[in-house]
């Protein structure tokens, strides 16, 4: 017997054929005799029709608080309604929200952080048999306040289950059948890989691939929880993601593309501590920068580049704008047509020619290379926007195709 | 500084505009320097949406303690949204589910009654001068399990709170602006009171009148609440319910009616303990009987007529039937065309003149009365349903109009 953690989106279960879809994958695992818990999010629309109903009443948005309050309801009525469906199908059943599986989280409306999860609750539904249905992406901090766990947070609320559960698995049910290594949409021929490291997984989550939430694969390598992405509409094996993978036949697990703000800041005078002044600055305001690159300008000065997401774009001008201890340059300049593609493979450190590979395939394209970024098992270009589709073509083509 | 308990219905805030004017109604009363509690119910047609998706779920209806899982989300989104509109209008104010607010419940899921309500977080909201939103019509079991109070919950959800914090006043907000002599859509020149007795109250709570939810009369009675109906759209006084009243003009605080299922049993055995074998098994069904009549019958037999609501008529003549140490009796016979009229006044019992005008009032009508109860604070006849209307309008003629 095992216990396996399952986590279905809020397209999986839209409307009430989709519920019973669901409800039938849950009602054979425990079937199959195996412990299971499921974390559920809210109805297809229902999310952002809440946040529709609170921007009647206040455009700005109200208080992060109340909007918690707000959005929880819909995990809420969704993880009924599945309890409701497999109760026909004759499974023992109990929905919990957020607080009754014991999601403590801190204070951070919004955005909160998991401090523990007390498994009290769950320990003893599972021992009376029942299938547990969780309301995902929801917590409760130590004013007894709901919280949510922000974007992706049912992900992160269903490895967090698994984690202190110590499932056997966690399974991530999505519209797609796995991780492929290239978006199925914009690239003929994709690869659909069995494994993954956690560490590709994460450069391709945050490259841009959206198939798994980084902070839920974050804290799947934490807790050496094994992942699996599956589809919810077909029954297959999906991608597992773990620590380490048997050697598959291509290098390469994935090619991604992201859009990014480039900023550069240009003529900065070169002493010392100036690259320290100004991400301490960008840090301070809570701006990611991603790639960051130093070249030698003229005249004893220095150009800084990099990169954060375009919706931090305006935050991280003023933040530079704003070092009241004069951090000298002559000018900024930023972009917001900028693309990063990446290629992402853990065994690239020791192959030398998959850089060069994907260079010669962009530069067969016509496509500029603006900046380059290399880590042990990714490599990234920023090119012109409107070539990214174009880029991840011919360099999947290159590697995989 | 007096602490005001507000409750607000579905219908006073089933979108945008009449939150708002709940609001307004809410900030007005707290810059007026009082403390304020507001309980609010789910907007409009939410409950009956949510009971709707349960529906396609399974049309038989989940267990109960899914559906009130499911339902609880409509205060939800409710309370988070008033609390919105008041935060737009600059007044410090927090939103609290039925168990952040205290509520603990027996486990009747559907059905449940309030155990102990814990004030600690009531008050200490208020003594940050918080306005208090508190989702109504819920609370938890000693599982932690949420539960629902049943029809007319939010009512109670409020008196229990007025209770509880001894406030000064508990509003109950509806779309009337006040306690009638009769229903103002069927009687013409119905008086509004100013005043009414918890015990004139819940006599026309039963018969029908709908303004006010039993349980919550019979709790604010209970506890001695100052009770006030008034109306959400017009900003005026309502109608006071309390212990005692002052002399009003009119002997008659009401005339009411409602329609009822007529069960008779006809020709039992005239032996000792047979309305105690009829009325036990009745109660056993948690049947509720309300009038009930016995005379003599032919050949040592007697009859036995009670009315019971609508609802339960099948379930009455199961029991009956279910008699198993025979309930000796000819035949059963039971009319769901039946009506009940009453006129409600405390004083009524030192006038004996009540009764026979009312009599008078309907022979004029040409009304035949089927069967007469009386209380001390009440007359009742059952007549043909389809006499109904007329028979308020004459009755209220005879004493008001």
């Amino acid at each position: 017997m095992s216990l396996i953690v399952k986590k279905f989106g809020g397209s999986s279960v839209a409307n009430a054929e989709r519920v019973f879809n669901v409800a039938n994958i849950i009602a054979d695992e425990y079937r199959n005799g195996n412990d299971v818990i499921v974390v559920v999010s809210a109805q297809g629309d229902t999310t952002d029709d809440l946040i529709e109903k609170a921007k009647e009443i206040n455009p700005k948005g109200g208080s992060k608080r109340e909007l918690d309050m707000l959005l929880t309801a819909g995990e809420q009525i969704s993880i009924a309604l599945l309890s409701m469906a497999i109760e026909t199908l004759g499974c023992p059943v109990i929905s919990l929200l957020g607080w009754q599986a014991g999601f403590n989280t801190d204070s951070h409306h919004g955005v909160a952080r998991i401090k523990s999860i007390n498994t009290e609750r769950m320990r003893s539904e599972l021992s009376k048999g029942n299938i547990i249905i969780v309301a995902g992406f929801q917590g409760i901090n130590k004013y007894d306040d709901i919280t949510t766990l922000g974007r992706g947070g049912s992900d992160t609320s269903a490895v967090a289950i698994a984690a202190s559960m110590k499932a056997d698995r966690c399974q991530i049910y999505t519209d797609v059948d796995g991780v492929y290594t290239a978006d199925p949409r914009k690239v003929k021929n994709p690869q659909k890989l069995e494994e993954i490291t956690y560490d590709e997984m994460l450069e391709l989550a945050t490259l841009g691939a959206q198939v798994l939430n980084n902070r839920s694969v974050e804290m799947a390598k934490k807790y050496n929880v094994k992942l699996e992405v599956l589809s919810s509409l077909e029954r297959k094996p999906g991608t597992i993601v773990k620590e380490t993978v048997k050697m598959e036949k291509t290098l390469i697990k994935g090619v991604a593309k992201d859009t990014v703000t480039r900023i550069s800041v240009i003529g900065l005078k070169d002493t010392p501590g100036i690259a320290f002044k100004l991400f301490n600055a960008l840090s301070q305001h809570k701006i990611n920068v991603d790639i960051i690159l130093q070249s030698v300008g003229r005249d004893a000065t220095k150009d800084i580049t990099f990169t954060v997401a375009q919706a931090q774009c305006d935050d991280a001008l003023e933040a530079i704008k704003s070092l009241e201890d004069g951090l000298e340059y002559k000018e900024i300049s930023y972009s917001n047509d900028t693309a990063k593609v990446s290629v992402v493979g853990a065994g690239m450190e020791s192959h030398p020619g998959v850089a060069s590979k994907m260079f010669e395939a962009l530069y067969d394209a016509g496509i500029n290379i603006q900046m380059i970024s290399t880590s042990e098992i990714k490599i990234s270009v920023l090119i012109d926007a409107k070539y990214a589709d174009k880029a991840v073509e011919v360099v999947h083509n290159a590697f995989i195709g």
